[in-house]
């Protein structure tokens, strides 16, 4: 098994065996991604980290990954990645990075650009996240941050909460936690529940799960909770949304009488959904979840670029 | 006395003793800001420049300061800079940026905000700048500016002009030229001069101070000038405004009565406060005082992060 | 000879010889530019990339050259530039980078701002392109590319096809291909042919030049079609544009009467002036032409800095 060379532009393109062999090479990498070690094994080597929309932590994790390894990045972000959009096609403009450049992560509004960009790309892509679609690495250190707090993820208990519908990153969560033999309970309001194709793909896995319409109920019985933000946007009525928000935030109080190991989990950046009192519990993993983002993308810049230590 | 792991937010935040030490440290940086020595000391450390408004100077000499010394950055500036602000809540933001990196100098448009920054935050925090707020490196640049051509502190005289009301830079370096047993003289209209809270502050200390409201005419017994920016928005009517500005502006010709060794100051960027025709005199130190910012941030990073050289 | 320390503003600048020497020193750069080989001599060194104005291109390929080098660099683009240039003048940016830098590469929207620049700047000066005026970088990786498939520049038959009247970077290298020894044939329509004033330093020069308003007519005997792009603005009525516009759009069906050698070259970013269906044949050279101003910045960069191997 080798990862030379790949595209990451959803986590179906690693199997089982390779997602492990990521999180394996992803612990190795933390006391580098802390900075406790050093590593030159990317140097002369080029990132080109092209946000063509913004998504600061999802870029400088990956500047940061590039960095820790000695390596260097160029970059397109802030209003220059808009304007590239909108002036020449995306086709041009990888073939210009893939040429300045030794792998390429990209961020673009338009699902299925990162797709696109690697069938034009004779250089690596990762996706980092493409619209409504995919967001591979995000999955990635997901699981890479439930697997150190929880051991491993057969017969555990995970609860994603939010907007389960339109979010693709829960999904992809979902169907690879299915794979690994968690149990699921999927908490959102009916409007925005987890699509029924997905539930199909987990069907046919044979994966557990369950739906549920308030976190709070489910906290007792998680090892980890997954949370989203629900957009007030993808209800018709205010006075809908308002109905249901309040199911869908939590603060300290509401974690009383959680295990005593759950850990809750957030993409970030958050709105309301966990409130700033949770930071203070032992069950506030999102901040390490953040950090996760970098030795992730270590592992990934390593094994796709196959560079001896 | 050591920095290491400290956080810089105002000036106040160092002693005596470590301002010197800090102005002894960017002296033996020099060579290396120039590039004439090289330096590893910051191998695979990683500055995190987080830039929520412009500053240009100051960003630039941030990350040419961790350059020179090795080191990588990572940045936010421009357009995602100012958007953060609306998104996340700084507390998210700075949790972030100190996962992927080893220190943050930060810029904000809010007063406190780098105060606030450095309590989220675990690994150490320059200010560079908040609002009307501190601006500690700066100070320490114009102190090391000032130390570099005149010898010393004691007995100097500095003569301060221009906006002293609301421009919190000024303020910080009056106190810490009070300390340092210059003699001072306060240049500014009435509307703007220095607050009074300021003068009991040098007061108390016993520091020598004056008030003038013409610059020309300090100019023939100071070592140091000192200008900055006055605002045309300080005044209610333009009128006003007008009647002042032409005594807060200085060309060649009102040199021609200065000390031989008068050194002319300024914060830069500049409007019209110094005419070109300055920059030709030996007077102007208003560019190497911009460059000084390198060898000052360099003594910073390295004290701050107790590197070994 | 040497360029050590030297403003590259237009390429004029240059001698032939010189030219020559760029091209075998880029001809040189080709496997550090492409990572097979790793490069220290920048090691320590900043490059100041200061985009007044969007260029990505022009600036990722700057930033790459000097990172293959093992140098770092710092960069204004974006709004950052844009608003700079409202601020304080080009003369006081340009001292603030010269101060954190040994070399800048400059964009600027307005002509003649490199060649300021440079009149203020103790460090060199390489020209990104100014406005309407003049992109010597440019011209060189043309340079590069045409000599690289031709073999050489005496007697080849070169069609530069678009608008010539404006574009001055076909200026720049008509008169170079001129002085090589090239044989030109300049495809515009009327109202923007190739100026009377480039026409007479040809013809000052005895270049050999014809001029055409058909691309597709010229291609049988061309061993080189230089194209660019044609802007709707130029023509009083979008109907007269709509006329001519046809006849300076290429795809794949218009190249089968080509030589088999022909190559196709176009600075990018395109618009429609050659259809995706060219991008397929051996002719395009367009890409490899992109890439080619990493090796050839990489060669200015190390002749202007004059850093041993």
């Amino acid at each position: 098994m080798s990862l030379k060379g790949r595209d990451i532009v959803w986590i179906g393109d690693l199997s089982e065996e390779e997602i492990l062999t990521v999180l394996d090479e992803a612990q190795r990498m933390v006391p580098i991604a802390r900075g406790e070690i050093k590593s030159k094994i990317m140097d002369g080597r080029i990132l080109a980290s092209l946000f063509f929309e913004p998504s600061t932590r999802t870029r400088l994790s990956f500047e940061t990954a590039m960095h820790r390894l000695g390596g260097d990045v160029i970059t397109i972000a802030g209003q220059e990645g808009s304007s590239l959009i909108k002036g020449e096609t995306l086709a041009d403009t990888i073939r210009m990075a893939e040429s300045y450049s030794d792998i390429i992560a990209i961020r673009h509004p338009k699902e299925g650009a990162a797709r696109l960009a690697s069938t034009f790309s004779k250089k690596p892509i990762i996706n980092g996240g493409d619209g409504a679609g995919q967001h591979p690495t995000q999955t990635l250190l997901d699981l890479f941050t439930i697997r150190n707090n929880t051991g491993g993820f057969e017969g555990i208990q995970v609860a994603i909460a939010g907007d389960l519908k339109y979010g693709r990153t829960v999904h992809s969560l979902s169907l690879a936690l299915g794979r690994f033999g968690a149990e699921m309970t999927f908490v959102a309001p009916d409007r925005i529940q987890m699509p029924e194709y997905i539930r199909e793909e987990l069907d046919k896995m044979g994966a557990r799960y369950h739906t549920r319409d308030d976190v709070k109920k489910v906290i007792p019985d998680s090892d980890v909770l997954y949370m989203t933000r629900i957009q007030k946007e993808r209800f018709p009525e205010e006075e809908e949304y308002m109905k249901v928000a309040g199911a869908f935030k939590i603060d300290a109080e509401a974690l009383e009488g959680a295990r005593k190991n759950l850990i809750v989990m957030h993409p970030l950046p958050r709105v309301d959904e966990i409130h700033h009192s949770v930071d203070r519990t032992p069950h506030a993993k999102y901040f390490e979840q953040a950090f996760n983002g970098v030795p992730v993308r270590m592992a990934l810049l390593k094994l796709i670029l196959e560079v001896a230590e």
